[in-house]
């Protein structure tokens, strides 16, 4: 199994968050196929541990690709130049009005690689102090850990990052 | 925070596997935004159990959108009409030649609902026997499960359904 050449790539569309193109590649066996791919720069998210470890800091918000209001640790789009690192402090700051004073990696992932470039990459954060006022469009939470495992296997969180932070902090 | 109310949609791009449309959108407080949405059919996903449990039946591929061999559990795209069960069993079968009599959902998650409606429906499948024969693209792999969660936390696994469904089966 090797990789798939290149043989000829379209841009679709450059957007703001997203990118779309179509490459077509030769398979090992010399057989063509076309690969839709969505082209992402990346994001970072993190788990942001209060009381111990207990409870976990969560947003709220309105996605509109799925159509329903989410639970979600905080999250966004890596921007040009900056780290992982930088962009899940960042992040943290404007969702949340909390500053972390550390922060672990826990994991990178690819949500979708079948057609999507996205990698996520995943801190899980402590020494958590309020500094300023939350994004206007998202309210926060306070979760217990043990709540959070519960919800998700009756399937109250849905979202690939959380599920992913939270069992990764639990283990 | 109240859902985003849809006052334009313009499709994009109308492919195999994905649409790319873009939404204008009013927020709760009248202000207008732009929504890059990436729509999908679904994929369903399956843990396949050898040996009591103790074993997982992996495919390996290249995904040309991270241009590298990935290690996943064996899963696929909804095809119309499909139950998620179904494909489930297609796909395992397709990508393993491995027929399962008993499966069992483990969660449903949306890999990246910032901007992509995809949803992934997981199951664990035990009762594997051997019927066909593989598809030639793909080599298939049978790893204990404590080895999968190690590789998780070394960072070599970095597939979301393949990381979700590991450790949502080992909790």
């Amino acid at each position: 199994m090797k990789e798939e050449k290149t043989i000829e790539s379209k841009q679709i569309y450059k957007g703001k968050v997203v990118q779309l193109r179509v490459d077509t590649v030769s398979l090992p066996d010399g057989r063509r196929k076309m690969r839709e791919i969505v082209v992402h720069p990346g994001a970072a998210a993190i788990v942001p541990l209060m009381n111990e470890g207990e409870e976990v800091l969560l947003v709220e918000q309105y996605r509109k690709a799925v159509e329903r209001k989410t639970l979600e640790i905080p999250a966004g789009t890596l921007e040009e130049g900056e780290s992982p690192e930088e962009c899940a402090k960042r992040e943290l700051i404007e969702e949340t009005g909390f500053q972390a004073s550390k922060l672990d990696k826990l994991i990178e992932y690819y949500p979708s690689p079948g057609f999507s470039s996205e990698i996520i990459h995943v801190f899980k954060a402590r020494g958590l102090k309020k500094v300023s006022d939350a994004e206007a469009e998202l309210s926060i939470t306070f979760v217990p850990l043990e709540e959070l495992l519960a919800m998700i296997k009756r399937g109250e969180i849905k979202d690939s990052k959380t599920v992913i932070g939270v069992l990764m902090v639990a283990r």
